[in-house]
């Protein structure tokens, strides 16, 4: 079993890095705070005698060695950006975790087949940049490097200059490396286990997602003195299609969700009718077919509300995954670690995107997951309990070990 | 009559400082570029002669003097200050056309024996700090000092270390001035004028307005992992809100508008159902009954719309001020000068607010208006032809010249 108490320290001492104002963090992708994340956790891997090598996306890869110089490693991990007002456990608990599976073996002195290697993958919130789980998708090559040192920020930075900045360019091409496995682990960020009282999901799909950026372009005009036949209101279109989102999402039930998380009008002026509005749609489900209609009634219905209100519309996907099913063996391990341990546990479907998702495109990859206080997540108040983060762990550290080989 | 191709150099002159990105003007209240307006501002007032006394506001006031020691000056002007994504004459026009009506009294040895003093009002677009018309309103005694000083901007600066940063706190106290009556000449920012085919609305009435400032708090959450029936979206609630102000401005048609220009979620991120939304709704009309019943609607549907979400809300009035009938002598001068000029014109309801309707409540006041381009402004593409702009400068001059007796 590993050292709960251990993670635990760990997890409080990241979460130093990047406070944010309500208990929890904002140590966004490639901010100083985040580089001032990687230092402490490359120092934590030098410390347990690990060998680091950084990839041209900035993901670090922390290797432990295996006995068998032929073999693939088996990688954990998962990432230690976060959101502007998130957790101290979304992503870090799953890097942690893993860095916890690595000391255990030091102190018990168990040596594996297969070397292991603990991953932080650069930029999985998507939220200074979009998409989400960035890094990983150029490892699995589903986006090219130099778009992805192209995505900007909301002011104007880029992703290869911000990395540049806080020096972690690495040498290594991106997606060079070969995998026996992938797992990670992290909090479920929704209701289910605690709800049902498990201690454990065993994460067998993942929901897939469409992001769309939409732009409505009306005419800025005076609040006061515009007669109301004469607007051209994009913060009324937005507030339509915002309405059209929720219900498509609802029409959708069960297993569908949809959201606008991010919305901005132009100038944002009281006395100013906004000429100009941008924001982005967020559908979700593990069913493609679904997903793909949530996405096709949503561009009928905002084309038909921007025609009713004379607005210009660009609709422009900006993230995009499948529906995912993870690997048999790999969530069998899960599984079987679960049950030898006694730990409660059930099947369950990731509700949001993993780093996990990529990577099991070309290797077999499974997750770990352990319940959150009412499901809360990308809230500063998001919270695990101590028995629940180390519970979790152990199941990782049984599955790991178990596919690396003794 | 006044010398319409000088006008019209000052108002290019003046537009160079805070440029827009889109031909139109940034020189919003209180900053660098405000500060070098004023500075040009009043650099011409000394060339014309006259004495420049500024207030505790940052109100500047630039004073010919008259024959009669004892008599009490005539006021023009507006403001300096614009939008964010502001036009060239909006406010512009008042001030330099008072300025170009002393030149052109120069020019022809005219005296007056009341004094002419033009005035500069400070941020009267209320879009960096609300309300809007803040400094007229200290003056006309419906703020306090102190609490003008606290208003704060986005970024959380106050108006008073603002004003006292570009170095514009004035020594005279706010309100201390006695006028024999104020003239404003303004672009109409509305299109009655130019449909009409008029080059002078004489301004009897002005609407009144509120703003009232929305707060909803629901929680942060993950837009992936998050059950719909388990979201409070602050997000929705505003969507639903602005949908209902526009359908009550269009219940309460004619003469009643309504919309919301500015609206914020947070935290803005792409996968957080908005925790947070604050936005400003502004409403207006011509008619008090009308006024105070769509706020009253709107405050009774937003309560049920924040019920069957689950959100908190908060509504705060962040500005307001009555429908306005300006004094019957001075808009009898008005339209007395267009019907001497044969200028056409039209009585007019401004549906703007003004510093004029603040100074109204003090002493004798009315307004001047000329056409504007599609009855745009609160955009950087505002346009007025030279002739509209000399002819309402003409009438300004002489209704103003009237007014302080020759
Ligand atoms: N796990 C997580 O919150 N990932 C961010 C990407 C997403 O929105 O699902
Ligand atoms: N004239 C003008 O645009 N004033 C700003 C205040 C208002 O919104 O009416």
């Amino acid at each position: 079993k590993i050292d709960g108490a251990r993670l635990w320290d760990s997890l409080m001492e990241m979460a130093k890095i990047g406070p944010g104002i309500a208990g929890g963090n904002n140590r966004q992708t490639l901010t100083d705070a985040d580089a001032e994340g990687r230092a402490l956790f490359k120092r934590w891997c030098d410390e347990a005698g690990l060998t680091t090598g950084v990839d041209k996306m900035g993901t670090m890869f922390a290797r432990r060695e295996g006995e068998d110089p032929t073999a693939l490693p088996v990688y954990v991990g998962s990432h230690l950006d976060t959101q502007p007002t998130g957790g101290k456990y979304d992503g870090v608990l799953g890097v942690l975790g893993g860095l916890e599976i690595i000391r255990t073996m030091n102190d018990l002195g168990i040596k594996t087949k297969h070397p292991i290697v603990v991953t932080n993958w650069t930029n999985e919130e998507g939220t200074r940049f979009a998409p989400a789980m960035l890094a990983s998708g150029v490892f699995a090559g589903e986006h090219e490097l130099d778009w992805a040192y192209d995505r900007k920020d909301a002011e104007g930075k880029t992703f290869g200059e911000e990395l540049k900045r806080i020096g972690w360019v690495g040498e290594e091409a991106v997606g060079g490396r070969e995998m026996h496995a992938f797992f990670e682990y992290h909090i479920e960020q929704g209701p289910i286990l605690e709800a049902e009282g498990k201690d454990i999901g065993v994460v067998t799909h993942g929901q897939g997602l469409w992001w769309l950026q939409v732009t409505l372009t009306g005419k800025d005009a005076h609040t006061g003195s515009t007669p109301m036949h004469m607007r051209v209101n994009a913060g009324l279109g937005m507030a339509r299609i915002t309405e059209a989102v929720h219900r498509i999402a609802m029409d959708h039930q069960p297993a569908a969700v949809g959201a606008i998380g991010q919305a901005n009008v132009y100038p944002n002026s009281r006395n100013v009718i906004p000429g100009k509005a941008v924001f982005t749609i967020d559908f979700r489900s593990p069913d493609l077919e679904k997903l793909t209609s949530m996405r096709r009634e949503l561009e009928e219905e905002a084309a038909l509300i921007a025609g009713e209100l004379g607005l210009g519309i660009e609709i422009e996907p900006v993230g995009h995954f499948d529906p995912v099913t993870f690997d048999e063996n790999c969530v069998a391990a899960v599984r079987g670690a679960a049950e030898r341990l006694g730990y409660s546990h059930m099947d369950i479907v990731s509700g949001a995107g993993h780093d996990a998702c990529w990577i099991n495109r070309l290797y077999p990859t499974a997750m770990v997951m352990c319940p959150c206080v009412d499901g809360l997540s990308h809230n500063e108040a998001e919270e695990i309990s101590q028995e629940w983060a180390r519970k979790g762990a152990d199941v990782l550290f049984h599955a790991v070990v178990e596919t690396a080989e003794i």
